[in-house]
């Protein structure tokens, strides 16, 4: 496929320009990372014979082969030149690193606009300038300058990020990584001098790997395009998009950042993500929250929402997030049939609560939710599970991990996990993250996972309804 | 003073009643907890000679001393008789950590207001029942029932939470001890049989270790009471609380779970609240983010915020979160003064942006940081500072904490903390919170905690305005 942009995620080779023996410079620290990857390598430096045990070549027209991707650690003086190389070389792919461009003001803007004509026409395509690229987990492909030991990678996964700031990027995946949550690709857009957002977004959507595509926008490239993309992309895949710069002040912001002007409206924004399907969270945070439910779950198609727990004030939280419009998200609480209440009840003490909240106390165990979780799955009026766990009954074990994994895998109903406190709830979360379960450190998050997932499933039923008449 | 409670919270010696040798037990936790404090303990249980190798007593009346605080550790059934030996023996303080009375239904409800009558007029006050007492940090005194390996104390701080929901306040606690928040007192008030809430509000507004009182509530004991109160100690204390069952289906909830009847609307409560000088917030997450704020910093006096950073991204993100009036916290962004600017300039590359988000990019170092923060400490149209760290720039090191630390003791404008990522960041916000600077894990949080700190500001700049006329 042209322009599927395939090779930009899949290498079977990558030049360095600009490759470098000092650790601390970008071209050193991306040359290290890219080693172990599946694909060669070739360091580009005319005043080094090898670095890293890999022999440098002196420019991008010396190389044995043409590379699929040539990554650009120069500086923005150098970049032009680079970059023309590039194109005469008839590298596919670019990513261009530096900053120093449009971000910068006119002077910037004049050399990224130079840049921009240079790969126009021709064979090459850009990423950037002023970004940290793409990564691939799955792939060990990974053009971030960060080091792994400062900035630890997440695992291969089925989301991928788009995003218009580096720092949110590496924010993200750091936090993904911190909580067991696997990624499919992180793109950096950068300036956008050439390939910009919609151009990942066309491929993510046929990139088998991603289930759900989550956007860090601070202005479009085009945004009539990437209404009608989206609006397509997203009948298939969900996306989730944080859009910043909703006030003036924060647009303010966005322009000194990458120098883009976010001409749309903040309203506009809302109603065109919401015509599109796309999700609109408000950060990083809220993002990555709903992809891995979007990710792992899909869609909720109904909201009629059962909690089971053994904490009577969580219950009572949970319940007011997902019962209130105003300060919460606007579901209902399922109400539990007789007959469901009276099988609960023989599984149950006396003293645990059957209605919803389903309250099993601090006498619950293992086994307690396994059979409890079973009888609410087959609960004719539940929509959706949220299963609060807490640690500190002493009848729970890391047991449950699996008692959970296994409901959430053979469970007809979406379930969805909470789990508040310290080191070991987060280790508990981790695991179950690991094993494909959402999970979540507050009910608030918990809940509004459970919102987006309901969200999402009334827009495909919308489509669906449209698509029929 | 009669009445005080400090004998509660500082006793001198205390009797297990129901003291068990079985480690499963709450009898057998709590007095293995509290082995290690500064008071005297005395297990009561007539079938033992001696328990963790304390003596045993066969019942209160034969202990060798009147002790201050009695933890019953029996169950419902027993609770009662229990009681009454405490009330003969005119022992101070009663803790009743069973279930099973008012939460339970009405068969429940009388055998606990014969507790309450049997203490009512006598020289003993009881805690609960269904409760997880006290803990005291400070004086390793602690009668909640969960081992300390499964359930990790925070150290002493100046803190004090008060919470209807034993689940929530250990979640809380488990939260601050993780992050590096210290706690002054931990008190579960249970069913409220005898002293409640008002009763605890009172008594910590004279602590003079606690600075912030949490609350969390699922019904009022005496609304009218606490109002009253609650105005009085929110002129020199700041009290943050968490009022649930704000929807009918959360009322329900908290019914099923405490027994209380939330007979108030929610508009009401958040209009007493209001007058009273009690800042709401949603839960008990906000309830930490806000109180450390407000125990370390106390107030914040105007409303421009300067952003300190190195990352675009985050820059906006934040900015969003302070002018949004909707989706934020409807605060306003600083307008840095060009004396300011021009002096930033000197110290930071050209490429730093030294607006407001001020943006020191990747080539940040702790050097930086320390000449920046001290020029926006002295700029004239910054009421406080957001300081928004991250340790992917090379030039970073955890020397930073030492930069922080410094300036928010000697700084005149408060400064709040958030740093983004996984385990990395996560050590070095719990270094900062232990130095006692306020930090948040995302952007809105550390938004929000300046706009509690702001809405204190007001509200005490109200009410001397009020003395005044």
């Amino acid at each position: 496929v042209p322009g599927s942009l395939e090779r930009l995620f899949n290498p079977r080779s990558v030049a360095v320009v600009g490759a470098s023996s000092q650790p601390e410079k970008a071209g050193n620290v991306i040359l290290r990372q890219l080693i172990g990857g599946t694909f060669r390598i070739y360091p580009v430096n005319p005043n080094r014979h090898d670095l890293l045990g890999l022999l440098c070549y002196p420019s991008v027209s010396a190389l044995p082969e043409r590379v699929d991707v040539a990554i650009l650690s120069v500086t923005a003086a150098a970049t032009l030149q680079a970059v023309e190389e590039c194109v005469q070389a008839k590298i596919p792919y670019v990513i261009s690193v530096a900053g120093g461009f449009s971000e910068m003001g006119e002077e910037g803007s004049v050399v990224q606009k130079r840049i921009a004509e240079a790969v126009q026409g021709s064979e090459t395509r850009l990423l950037g300038p002023n970004t940290m690229g793409v990564m691939v987990p799955a792939r060990k492909f990974d053009t971030f300058f960060l080091p792994r030991e400062r900035s630890p990678r997440p695992k291969d996964g089925s989301i991928s990020i788009i995003s218009q700031s580096g720092s949110v990027l590496v924010g993200m995946y750091e936090m993904a990584e911190d909580h067991g949550v696997g990624l499919r690709s992180c793109i950096g857009v950068g300036n956008k001098a050439d390939l910009n957002e919609n151009d990942f977004l066309e491929y993510l959507a046929h990139e088998h790997g991603t289930k759900c595509i989550g956007m860090y926008i601070e202005s479009f490239a085009d945004g009539a395009a990437f209404f009608d993309l989206a609006k397509e992309v997203s009948k298939k895949k969900p996306i989730v998009a944080v859009k910043v710069g909703t006030t003036s002040s924060g647009a303010r912001a966005a322009a000194s950042h990458t120098g883009a002007i976010a001409t749309s409206s903040d309203a506009l924004v809302s109603g065109v993500f919401k015509q599109a399907g796309v999700l609109r969270v408000a950060d990083d945070f809220e993002l990555l929250d709903a992809a891995k439910a979007l990710a792992h779950i899909g869609q909720v198609n109904g909201d009629r929402i059962a909690i089971v727990g053994s904490a009577g004030g969580f219950g009572v939280i949970a319940t007011d997030y997902i019962a209130s419009k105003s300060k919460g998200f606007g579901l209902r609480m399922a109400s539990l049939g007789e007959d469901t209440k009276a099988r609960l009840r023989e599984k149950v003490p006396p003293f645990a609560s059957v209605e919803n909240p389903v309250d099993l106390t601090g006498v619950v165990n293992d086994q307690m939710y396994h059979e409890v979780i079973e009888l609410v799955q087959s609960a004719e009026n539940v929509d959706a599970i949220l299963l609060n766990l807490l640690f500190q009954p002493p009848g729970m074990t890391v047991g449950v991990v699996d008692v959970v994994e296994r409901w959430a895998r053979k469970g007809k109903k979406p379930m969805v996990v909470c789990c508040v406190g310290g080191t070991f709830p987060r280790s508990i979360l981790r695991r179950l993250e690991e094993k494909g379960v959402p999970t979540y450190g507050t009910m608030r998050r918990a809940v509004f996972a459970l919102r987006c997932l309901y969200d999402r499933g009334q827009y495909l039923r919308r489509i669906k309804e449209e698509g029929a008449a």
